[in-house]
């Protein structure tokens, strides 16, 4: 019998690597109001509702390992069109379509889910694709 | 004046692309016990702890548009060292480097942070930058 892992918590994080940081902060930032907690030229990195962290790295900049007398942080990077979810109300749908497009970002697609939610795609300024999910996913 | 954003409830999903989909699902069943919510092969899907869900696509079987009769989901893709962050509580941090170890995946680095949190990293079978984060973090 082997031992069961110990409680993971959540998912405190999840990370963008952008080819204009400022851009790309200013996407989340200001499309979705998302409260800064960070903003250096490393990293910006947004409060997303509760708990979890939303960072954005300027792409290419993290690929080395940081080392100082705090210790070791590993190197990371990515590229590609990257994905990311958000909850929203049903509710909030069409109001999310509306200031969306007016603020230049226009739908990228669109699914209705067996289970009665629907995710609407968008693209930020690197091309990830970001969903927006009301209730009755997949899951 | 411009209109506040309609509320995000929260992260909902994050990705990553595995170049082979059944090593890296079984390394984040396996290694954190997370439970499996899709086991297909276009992805696999984690619950983490409450909401979150952790998606793990096969690397390059996603840049295609999904058009059917539900609607369309966008083409999305990643390659390279990914980073995502997990909640643990402090208590559980030798637990989690004696298991991890035990199965064949050594610490990557550490960070001790001003506030008093540790960060310990890993990495998962596509070189993803996984961290496990006590409280006191930079936030």
């Amino acid at each position: 019998m082997r031992a069961a892992a110990p409680p993971v918590e959540g998912l405190l994080e999840t990370s963008l690597y952008a080819a204009d940081l400022r851009r790309t902060a200013a996407f989340y930032r200001e499309r979705f109001g998302f409260k800064t907690l960070v903003d250096s030229p490393r990293l910006v990195a947004f409060e997303v509702a509760a708990k979890p962290v939303l960072l954005v790295f300027p792409r290419g900049a993290t690929e080395d390992d940081v080392v100082d007398a705090r210790g070791t942080i590993p190197g990371h990077d990515g590229v590609g069109r990257l994905h990311l979810a958000l909850s929203i109300a049903a509710a909030d749908l069409e109001a999310w379509r509306a200031r969306l497009f007016e603020r230049g970002v226009p739908v990228a697609g669109e699914h209705h889910w067996p289970r009665g939610g629907t995710s609407r795609y968008f693209r930020d300024p690197d091309g990830a694709l970001v969903e927006l999910a009301t209730p009755g996913l997949r899951w």
